[in-house]
């Protein structure tokens, strides 16, 4: 029930992706709304299971509200069907705090995982790079960082199928003493490890394509993203207005139109259509609020194919691993304490378990829609 | 002495905008290798003053330690000759923490500014917007963003010649609620004052150019920078992948040169080739590191504009101005009794002046180089 043309083009994505890739889906929603919809795409023989959620989530609505009174939003269902094994990933095209509070709630936060992010895609010379996280974690601390750079190299290999990913820190300068006292220590934590980290990458580099995956700050990752989505959005329109100039210029545009068209498919996130959750027990897909049926059954495809190469495992064994080895090789070390008491004891004193996931709802929420846009 | 290609960029820059502009610059660095350059560029008859220094603060070196050790750089010498009224503004090419840290302790800050800040220009569908603080302060609190705003206004009515500019805070949503707490306590500063506030802007809609001025922290306003100068590369990068793809999208691409190549004109940042440092008593304009003769020349001309505009004077105004209505209307408001505080008492308890200019200066330096590019 969640996004601008829900559960329209919800319902149209789900029932292209049953008829193209064979992809199953539960519906959960006002069952009259859902089955008008079905009926307007004659597809009432589709075998969806459709689960009843009478509220819904509205855009901007205070998480740690709807948390407590929309115990029956759609949101709220799906993610509970996760967690029962009845469904194998949730996608919402909702409210991103409302969807990350719902499915943080239900599903919680994977075992040894501080706090989860938003995973996006950002189109370069050489394809696509992952960054996180872009909306969920306002001002990460080192461990943080460092968690979703683990995160993220998992969903590099096994969601895109990057052998060998590599992995930069987004930062305001290329040396390792630049940044906040949270970069720098997480800068750190990475030349310590063992995966592949190139050390820091600018917003002057991201776009060459340079590492796979990304690390930074929700606030800083959220504007990366918005900017570059924006920005060739502008240079489109300035193109358009140069070319209206000439009668010349018309005429290059004519013969450049496939060239330009290619280009744009090049850039376009709707063939990925959502950004996971990484970090929770269960596979959660968010979808920019402006999803169509096109970026909702492409969302489809990818949490299938997600779900498919056990991503979430794979996950869970790499942030096993990793704590293992601090474990073993630097005991004493205080950042890993602090993610050891984080995992053992529920969170240092001013962070319980239950007030992180209210605050990191909440950080969400105040953070918009951080997943890809149409 | 400051930047890659100093001091033979430095040197003609400032010979090109004496015979083009008439401008007079004082040079300061090594004599001898200012006289070789001018040699070169057969001017030594312009009637430029040399001031000898024997420092060079290099790219990348602590702030702190280069105040106290290289008391004869080349920027401090050239702020020191501002200090002293034998120049009307400071323009470098150098490591920005370094120039800033010098330009800050020699120049000092203006009365009633807490903060000084980097304002760059982000090319829009309708012309530029001013972006700050682009890199000197990566966590600023609320106050230094409401007077970051306060400064971007003046520079863009003076220097950019904008009549009643408007003013957005870059923030992850367009809803008050969105964003981290300095955000939000920015957020109802701003629409409290007379300043003409239209709210949150995201980063996908700053190039629209909905606002003349955009606030944010030093950090994402850095990303947002850089990030943009480098999508447009990526795209011309891709634009020309494409076409060699086929006769027909070569021939396209002939035919539109003309057209992208005004376009690009219109987003080309070595037009202006400096980004003022706001808030400082004197001018100080920071070039990029790879600034050539052509971005220094244009740096020299806008800073003549600038300095004959008098916009420092109308900054201390403004300032002063917003002071004296925060003071007469809500004298017990917690956030102006800090600000205030810092003025009359030099700072907070856990800030006096020293080390915040300190800090700040290191700040910057993290921050690593936030000018416009070339």
């Amino acid at each position: 029930m969640g996004g601008d043309h829900a559960p329209a083009a919800i319902v149209e994505g789900a029932v292209q992706a049953y008829r193209e890739f064979g992809v199953e889906s539960v519906l959960a929603g006002i069952p009259e709304r859902i089955d008008a919809e079905l009926a307007r795409l004659n597809a009432r023989d589709v075998p969806f299971e459709i689960l009843e959620a009478t509220q819904v989530i509205e855009m901007g609505e205070s998480p740690s509200r709807s948390l407590k009174s929309k115990t029956n939003s759609s949101m709220r269902v799906a993610a509970e069907a996760v967690k029962r094994g009845d469904a194998a990933a949730v996608f919402s095209a909702g409210d991103t705090g409302g969807a990350f509070a719902a499915s943080l709630h239900v599903l919680q936060r994977m075992k040894g995982v501080v706090r989860p992010a938003i995973a996006a895609l950002l189109p370069t010379l050489k394809g696509f790079s992952i960054i996180l996280d872009v909306g969920a974690n306002l001002i990460p601390k080192a461990q943080h960082l460092f968690q979703f750079g683990v995160m993220g190299m998992v969903y590099a290999e096994t969601a895109m199928g990057i052998s060998s990913p590599t992995l930069g820190l987004l930062n305001v300068g290329g040396e390792d003493s630049k940044g906040t006292d949270a970069l720098k220590t997480a800068h750190q934590l990475f030349a310590k490890s063992d995966l592949n980290f190139l050390g820091n990458v600018e917003g002057s580099t991201i776009f060459q394509g340079s590492v796979d995956v990304i690390v930074c700050d929700g606030f800083s990752g959220n504007v990366a993203l918005k900017v570059s989505e924006s920005l060739s959005e502008m240079l489109t329109t300035l193109l358009r207005e140069e070319v209206t100039q000439s009668f010349r210029s018309k005429i290059g545009y004519m013969f450049l139109q496939n060239g330009l068209k290619s280009m744009r498919k090049r850039t376009d996130y709707t063939e990925y259509g959502a950004a996971p959750l990484l970090g929770l027990n269960g596979l959660c897909m968010i979808g920019h609020g402006r999803s169509n049926a096109k970026a909702v059954k492409n969302a489809l495809r990818v949490s299938a194919e997600v779900v498919k190469k056990q991503m979430n495992s794979q996950i869970q064994n790499e942030i096993d691993r990793q704590i293992a080895i601090h474990r073993s090789t630097e005991p004493g070390w205080r950042l890993w304490n602090q993610i050891r008491d984080g995992i053992f004891h529920g969170g240092s004193s001013d962070e319980t378990p239950e007030n992180d996931e209210v605050a990191q709802s909440e950080e969400a929420s105040r953070s918009g829609d951080a997943s890809p846009s149409n």
